[in-house]
């Protein structure tokens, strides 16, 4: 048996992210949460916690502290049942599932999915936002318990679910369209229009432009990590970008915004992937989060 | 002399993610692009880029990067009173601004200001979001030409710029507020009220909970790392949390969402800090940022 009062201080440092809020949750002094996860790092032969601003785990840290958290969900679902067997310390018997989503998923359909299983089932969600390519990685190192993610293929250990697409529609307000695609989008004017891109990793204006002239254009690029602030500029002029439909079907209706070539969109596939631990919290949530997927997503299911 | 091409190809790199993508920008073949950066590599004797999806400088490509933005920047501005001297290619010839915000003032006072002076001088903007007590990390490293950051003191090299105040309610819903505090808002009952916390860097709520009891209180935690989600989340009543004035004024005055302690804020100072660089693009970006500051934030003036 492991020496669980120092792994469950590793996880409280960090999700608290420092050893004084650490102590505060446990209900124990700092100095003890320092002792404990000193003498296990010197045991174990190895730095389990970065000391800073905020508190980080090392990669062994991090083995840690997935262990813990699947331990404490485990040990929240025996406890429902087996109410007896005590062991619940003032904030420890609340579960936090950690879930890793893209910010356009977060922006529409998602949060009220995972809000009302997380009121329902008393559980704190961890949530962190990702590139939707890049979700999958959480996942892997098992910083996450599940995850929205484009990867279809089952990561080891976990459960693939097909949730259906989210469509992207090149949109640009009509003063925009007007200035820079008078003659028609192509190659030309696609060069000299300004673009507006998530993040480094976000390759849906690529794709879309290969899709209307057939070859990569490379275009002058404003850079905006943020699902609202890039509807907000869209409607602004700044540039042309891809928005999610469901966020952006009303503005499209009003004339606010403009589609670049109508009907010309991008549907990226999004799986929920969730690791196998019969455990009836998480099953509860990715029950919510599927059948809100298939409400607001595009569902072709053929072939799936 | 620096070997210009070498280091533009850097830059190009870095900026747009991938060999490919630079090589359409600057008008060359992939394998020329690679070509430049490894004999630079090979020279300087250090690695300068990390080849990956997407490519990441290293820290000395970091340095040869913020080299390049800034003699491109100042490159844009003689070409503007001198066309003779060209050197000008397709996309070479519009600038990219790399700025820092905290989301908060991107939600709500900065991108409008932002977008308004760019599209105004015709330059890019790369936004990066960081934890306000961040943003300053970015400026100091040279990634970022100017933040909005809680740091009053000049970075070496920058000037600061008081901007006014962001002030933060503590908010949750009518029902949250009438489960969990019917009792009055006091240590006990706050410890048992799930709090919504945008990140592990994030001590707005823990600032606001000492206010309120004088000391700290531990509470069940939910992690929202989205300015938008985490209105959307007190709005269902998840939970309870530090949301900007700016951002929930009408939802507080419909009666949508309640403050715990009515009139208890939180007011976090804000500062534009900008390199000093002689810069016409730059102090245009920062004359619209602190004027729009200034009319949206909270200023007492007063010492400053």
């Amino acid at each position: 048996m492991f020496e669980y009062p120092a792994l469950f201080a590793v996880a409280a440092v960090v999700r608290e992210g420092s050893f004084e809020r650490a102590a505060h949750v446990l209900n124990i002094t700092p100095s003890a949460v320092s002792q404990r996860i000193r003498l296990l790092e010197e045991r174990i032969g190895a730095v389990l916690i970065v000391r800073g601003q905020p508190c980080t785990p090392t990669e062994e840290g991090r083995k840690i502290c997935r262990h813990v958290e699947r331990v404490a969900m485990l040990e929240q679902e025996l406890r429902a049942v087996m109410p007896s067997l005590g062991g619940e310390e003032a904030l420890e018997s609340r579960i936090t599932l950690p879930i890793a989503t893209n910010a356009d998923s977060l922006a529409t359909w998602f949060l009220d999915a995972a809000m009302g299983a997380a009121k329902r089932q008393g559980f704190l969600l961890d949530l962190s936002v990702e590139d939707q390519d890049h979700t999958a990685t959480g996942l892997r190192r098992g910083e996450v318990l599940a995850a929205v993610t484009t990867l279809e293929k089952p990561i080891p250990g976990c459960d693939s679910t097909p949730l259906g697409s989210l469509r992207y529609r090149a949109t640009a307000s009509p003063e925009f369209l007007e200035r820079y695609f008078a003659d028609g989008v192509n190659a030309r004017t696609l060069a000299q229009a300004p673009g507006i891109v998530f993040g480094k990793k976000d390759t849906l204006q690529y794709q879309w432009v290969r899709r209307a002239v057939g070859h990569d254009v490379a275009f002058p690029t404003h850079w905006l990590p943020s699902t609202h602030g890039y509807v907000e500029v869209s409607l602004g002029g700044m540039g042309w970008g891809m928005n999610p439909a469901l966020l952006v079907g009303s503005l499209l209706e009003k004339g606010a915004l403009v589609e670049l070539i109508p009907g010309l969109c991008v549907d990226v596939p999004l799986f929920w992937q969730a690791r196998r631990l019969s455990s009836a919290l998480l099953d509860e949530l990715s029950g919510a989060v599927v059948k809100a997927a298939r409400a607001s997503l595009l569902w072709t299911g053929a072939g799936r």
